[in-house]
Parts: structure tokens; C-alpha cells; sequence
């Protein structure tokens, strides 16, 4: 094992190349990107977006001298086009169009993910953007730094399109959100994703869903975007998040098998079915604890531990990817909505019988100021008694994330909702309960038996 | 089963009153207790004599008509003297000074525990107060609340006296902590005792550390704490925090056995050795899930557990009390201090090999504002890699609490260090980071094996 080759510098493809690092000192490595923006924090893009994070270049986990000093070789601006897994050889574009072939010992792809470009005419009109990468955020930076930017439509009410909207009310910009499910962000229940709904109306953020965008215009300047019931909205620019598909190509080129969705496949040693080609992040299927089978959840996070393990067993290591719980946190103007594990309709369709119950309970002693309400759903199955998932919205201020993450402790040791009474979990009267409210629901799951 | 009698109207006492109606509509459930404030969060009166609770009987958890409704009856300042486990039969005296024998088929003491008063002389001078009731909780604020109440004295750095620095600094008062031990607040590592002293000092509060206090004495209107290293401070009232040790007369009374130093012995079902008797909360000893023995760790947190679980069994159910991993946060003016598990010392003593490395990492990325750092101390066994411990100090509000709960809920399954790694928690750049503290703390334990 000499050469390591990693096809991609965002968070699965940087973890990877670390984690190699970290275990064998001597290795050759070489991380191929195709833009010069390694290990970049993509999920901070709405907040450099927002005027927050002042300084672009704060988005980056580590500089690029950081990433030299680990012993990396980083070939920015490089594409890799194909791979040939009987020579062990990748062909790559350089900057200036030629064309280099790397040969390899082990490769790792990590090509992430590329926004979904829903099937409406306009896409390509002066003014539409997607987010994903740093290019797509310096196109909108310019548009938005423009006197004439005043107002925005945001298409998708996912993640994305919640911390943009966020992210450009802060800007002092007229926003609209449309989406197509009759609630918002419904990756939360829809009683949860009202709350999100009204946080969006009391920021001053325009709301249509349950309505199909069909298609983007242009009026003079400005654009217009129209759909089924009657929708017609006016904007200087229109933003799509509507998800993202893994990005395949180049494994597709190695003959790799593809697994969940479309998305590459691999086990939980994130090897491929072709040798020594290991694969990680937003581009392959993710093994879900729960489920025990593969979904697709791209997450930051999950690349991280993916690129992790891949980076270890390409050195010869011999570590499994422990599984995703889909643990989400993202905060909307004053408000945290996170969850883990299973919704309803989920775990339906995985053979439990869930019944979720929802609380809504203070996160410290309310006789102690500044006590915020937590609106919590927790989800557990009927028969079994276990914990299948939970979802808590509240203020972001009120330990929303971390209260999300005992619970996905809870379901990683695949524990039953009644046993969560017997954590011992800390509480002083400004920060808690003596049942912390993660508690309290599972308490009051119990008694809805 | 017709008639459980619980002696104690605090959190194990009514936390096992709340949990046997619950499960059995028709028994009769009578709380003695000795005062007129049942259910009141103890916790709380810091905060109370801060100011920052207005009015003390937001205190309570529950009023005493909403426990009426729950059909408990209350005998309000009755005192319980003498059991006969013979003839099953409570002495009780009335608040005229009467008697009253009550029969009980289940008996649940929850007779909490007393201020330590040190063997020094002038504890009882006018001006000198521990905390503990109500009744000590309106003494001092009647005092506090004289024009001349200008300077308190402090004895104890535990969690009363860290709390009342912060709450009598906050009425403006010159504050003085005296601790016996080196550095204060003993219950984290040196290391972040120092940090808990800079925060009083930089909030004004002065600190003698190591110090041992001989006497109070009067000096006029004034009184004189002396000790060792030529401690002399002068104050308008001395505030006695030097712990608690287990109220357990009663349960002498009926020749219950008692167990770890001196608390009430209990099996895990909270069954004293005399039967039909049930005991929990400050009173008795506490098993402890990584000692697997019993040990001394009064808790709100763990009174709650242990009631319920008496509750539960004295009315016929079967449960088993989980343990204690002495989970605790405290809130010191902007820090939250936070502990679960074992600290080294503590570890060597139980046979383990611990080994403790500490990491500072922000509570979020550092390009979004307003991050924190968190001092982070992780234990781990040498030997087997088991996590035993872990410490958290940082600003409040940032999530320190329920990320010591991320360790309490490994702790409780007996997770190892590496494997924290693996679990799926949430992220957002507002609210954490890919690997959050918790688990870039494990990462750095493993790398300084």
C-alpha cells in the first residue's frame, strides 16, 4: 500500500484522507478536487450568505496549509473523469483541459451529491440559482450585494430553504418559501412543521405549500414564478433547494454497483463491490441502525464518520460504519427542530407498529427566568415497547440539539422508551427538570398506553 | 394493600405518592411531613433568596391542591417519631403536640437528609444559617432583606455554596467563600475548580481556598469567622453549606439495618430489611451503576428515581432502581459545571486504570457567532477502553448540560471511549459541529494512548 487516492476534498473525502493520515504515517496520499475550496463547510454557506460569517474563507474546517501539514497532497481544480479499477488507474482533468492518469493503490470516492434540478422550464434563467458549492454561494453573494435584490423565492422547504430563508430575512429581503407538501419542512411531523411555518410568518417570510411550481419566467428584470393554484410571485431572484442526488458518474465509470436509490453502493466497510475502491458521503447509500438496511441520508455528519472508517480500512484497519439514526438538528430564526430515528410513517413501512405522543414541556423549571417551551413527539413501538425516534422543536437557545442527541444515544443502544426514565441525566433549576423533559415524554408515552 | 403511608413530603415522598396512584386508583396514600411546604424544589432556593424567583411559592412542583387531587392526603406539619414494624404503626406528633398512631400496610420513609453542622464553635449565633427547608429559607431572606445585611460569609464550596455566591452577589452583597479543600468546588478536577474561582472572582466574589474555619465569634452587631493561615473576615451573616448527611432516626426507630456510612441501607427494589418497609431519596445509600456497589449521593435527580421505583413496588409492582452515575450540573454566574461518572481518583479507588485528558473545543463552529469554549475532561479505563467519567465547564448557554447527559446515557449502557465516535448526533454550525466536543474529546483520549 503506497498511494492512497481520494476523489474529493469535502468533508467524507478530507475525514478519509485524516483518518489514513492518523493511522500510517508513510502512506502517499492525494485528495483530488474539483474546485480550490478543500474541506469547506458547505452547511455554513447560508450563514456567509446571511452576513454572519463575515469572511468566507472562516467556512473552511482547516486552511489548505493545515491540510499540507498533515502530509496531504491536495490537487485543486482537478475533475476526475474515469476510473479503471483493472489498471488501477484514474484519468483526471487538470485546469488547463489536459489530462493526467494517477495510478492507485486505494481509492476512495467521495463525489458527494448534486442538487436536484426539478423537471420546470426557466432553471436556467439569469437570476436561478442552486447552493451547493462555493461557486453557487459566490453567484449569489454577487446577486444579492446588488441594489436591485430585493426580493427572493425560495423553492424547496427543506433544510436548506429554511436557513436561507432565515439567512435572507436577515438581509432585510422580501422572502416567499414555496412548497410542495402541505406543510413545511416535513421532514418533522406536520404539527411540528406548522411551528416552523409560524416562526417563518412572524420573521416576515412568505409561506405557499401545497403548491407545484411548474414553471420560472422572466418580467423584464425580474422573474416570475408560477404553479398550480393560482401561484404567480414576482422576485429579483429565485433559489431551488429541492434535495440533491448523489453523484455517481465516476463510480459508474469503475462498473461499481449501485445500491439504494441510485446512490453508490456500499457495505459497512464503505468498500464498493469493486476492489480496493472504498466510497463515502453524499454520494453513497447509508446503512440506518434502525431500518437495518440501507437508505440514503446525506448528511454532514454521516460523511464525516463514513469518510472516517473508509480512510482507516484503506490503510488496511477493519472498522464498520456504525449506522445512521438520521439525527437532524437546523435552526429557523429563534427555533431549534431537530430529530432522530423513526417518524410514524416511517417506521410503518419497516414492519414496527409506532405510536407516537406528543409533549410539550419547559426546559427548566419555569419559576427560574427565560424558561422556553419544548414541543416534543416521541415515537416508540406499540408492541415492543422500544424507542423508535423522537422530534423536539423550541427555542434554539433551550438545549433542543443536545436533548435530540440523548435520545439518539438512547436509540443507538436500541433502548425501550420506559428505560429512559432510568437515565441519570443532570439537572441544577436554570437548566432542567428533575425529569429532563426527554423524561417526561417518555412518560407520558407510557401512560397513553 | 389498603393504606400506604410515606414519611417524607419531598421529592422521594412524593414522587412515590405520584407513582403508586398512578398505578393503583383505590389505595389510600397518606404523606406525612413536617412542615407546610410539600413538593417544594429545594434546588430552588437559591434562586429564591437571589431575587430571581419573586415569589417563593412558584417553588413548589406541584401545589398542594393539585396533590389533593391525585387523592393523596396530606398530614402538613406532622412529625413522625417512633415506627413499630410489629404491630405496623407510625408515632406521629400533631402540631399541637399531640399524638397520633397511624397503621400503614406499606410504610415508604423518605426522611431526607440534615445539614452537617461543622464541630466549630458559635454555629449558633444570630446571623449564622444553613439551608435546607423553607423554614431556613425564610430566615435567611428575612435577614437579607435588613438594610445593615451587607456582607455574607460562605462556609463550603459545593454546590449550595457556588449557588449562594452567585445569588448574594446578584443582591449586590460582598460575598467570601471559605473552602477547606485547595481548590473549590471539589467535585470536578482542580483543573476547572481553578476556572469556577476566576468566574467568582471576576463577579467580585472573594475566595480562601484551603482554608480551615475554627469559629465564628461576634464583634458587635457583626460576626467574625477566624481559621487557619490568619483567616479573619468580618460579616453581617455567615451561610453554612457544608453538606448533608442522611436524616435516618425513623428508620432507627423501627431497627432498620442501615448501610453505606450510615444512610439508610436499601436493595435495589428500595425495600429496607424490615418488611413492608420502603425508604429512598437523601436518607438512603445509592447503588452506583460503574461501582456496582452502593455509595452516598444525594440528588434531586436520583430522590425522584428512587421514590418512583418505592412508589411502584410498595403498591405491588416489580421494578428495579437503575443506579446512580452522580450525574450533576451546576450553574456559577455565566458557567455551567457539569459532571457524570467517575474522576480518577475515584476510579483508582473502584480498580480501575483511568486515564483523564481534557480538550477545549467550541460549542459551535467558530464562524458562526457567539461561540463558547467548553473545557471537556474525559475518563477512560486504560486497560479496557471503557468510558468512566466525564466533566464539562462553559458558558451556560452552551449546552453543557445535556452534553454531560450525551455521556450519562453512554455511561449506562458502559459504552467505551472509541465507540462515541460512532454515535449519530446532530449538527448544525449554530448549534455544534460535525463531531461535536463530546466526540472530538473521545478522539483525543484515543490518540494519547
Amino acid at each position: 500500500m503506497n498511494h492512497l487516492l481520494i476523489i474529493g476534498g469535502s468533508d467524507a473525502g478530507i475525514s478519509a484522507a485524516l483518518r489514513a493520515r492518523e493511522l500510517d504515517r508513510s502512506v502517499d496520499i492525494t485528495v483530488v478536487l474539483a474546485d480550490n475550496f478543500p474541506n469547506f463547510s458547505i452547511c455554513g454557506l447560508p450563514f456567509y450568505l446571511s452576513g454572519e460569517v463575515s469572511d468566507w474563507q472562516n467556512l473552511a474546517h482547516r486552511t489548505i496549509a493545515e491540510l499540507a501539514d498533515h502530509g496531504i497532497r491536495l490537487l485543486l481544480n482537478h475533475t476526475a473523469r474515469v476510473v479503471d479499477p483493472a489498471n488501477k488507474v484514474v484519468t483526471i482533468d487538470e485546469p488547463e483541459r489536459k489530462s493526467l492518469k494517477l495510478q492507485y493503490d486505494r481509492l476512495v470516492i467521495a463525489t458527494g451529491a448534486v442538487p436536484i434540478a426539478p423537471p420546470i422550464p426557466g432553471l436556467h434563467l439569469q437570476g436561478v440559482y442552486s447552493l451547493r458549492t462555493m461557486a453557487d454561494s459566490f453567484a449569489v453573494y454577487r446577486h444579492l450585494e446588488r441594489a436591485d435584490t430585493r426580493s427572493v423565492v425560495i423553492l424547496g422547504s427543506g433544510y436548506i430553504g429554511m436557513e436561507m430563508a432565515d439567512a435572507l430575512t436577515l438581509r432585510d429581503l422580501d422572502v416567499t418559501v414555496v412548497g410542495r407538501s402541505s406543510t413545511i419542512f416535513k421532514t418533522v411531523d406536520a404539527q411540528l412543521g406548522l411551528m416552523v411555518e409560524d416562526e417563518l410568518r412572524r420573521h416576515g417570510v412568505k409561506v405557499a405549500a401545497g403548491v407545484a411550481v411548474e414553471r420560472i419566467s422572466q418580467n423584464g428584470r425580474r422573474l416570475v414564478v408560477s404553479g398550480t393554484q393560482g401561484l404567480r410571485i414576482e422576485a429579483d431572484m429565485v433559489l431551488v433547494s429541492a434535495g440533491v442526488v448523489p453523484s455517481t458518474e465516476l463510480a459508474r465509470s469503475a462498473g461499481i454497483g449501485m445500491g439504494y436509490q441510485g446512490a453508490i453502493g456500499v457495505n459497512r466497510r464503505m468498500e464498493t463491490n469493486v476492489s480496493d475502491i472504498y466510497s463515502a458521503g453524499d454520494c453513497v447509500e447509508t446503512w440506518h441502525c434502525l431500518l437495518k438496511q440501507s437508505t440514503y441520508l446525506p448528511l454532514g455528519t454521516t460523511a464525516h464518520k463514513q469518510g472516517r472508517v473508509a480512510g482507516e480500512n484503506a490503510v488496511g484497519g477493519n472498522r464498520e460504519f456504525a449506522g445512521s439514526l438520521g439525527t437532524q438538528v437546523v435552526k429557523i430564526f429563534d427555533l431549534a427542530v431537530a430529530r432522530t430515528g423513526l417518524r410514524d410513517t416511517e417506521a410503518d413501512g419497516a414492519g414496527f407498529q409506532p405510536r407516537t405522543v406528543e409533549l410539550t414541556a419547559f426546559d427548566h423549571k419555569v419559576y427560574y427566568p427565560g424558561a422556553h417551551p419544548l414541543r416534543i413527539r416521541i415515537t416508540g413501538d406499540h408492541q415492543t415497547g422500544l424507542l423508535l425516534g423522537a422530534q423536539i422543536v423550541g427555542h434554539y437557545k433551550a438545549e433542543v440539539a443536545k436533548r435530540i442527541d440523548i435520545f439518539a444515544t438512547a436509540l443507538f443502544h436500541g433502548m425501550h422508551v420506559e428505560d429512559l426514565n432510568d437515565l441519570d441525566l443532570s439537572y441544577t433549576p436554570p437548566l432542567g427538570s428533575p425529569w429532563d423533559p426527554v423524561q417526561m415524554s417518555a412518560q407520558k408515552w407510557m401512560r397513553s398506553e
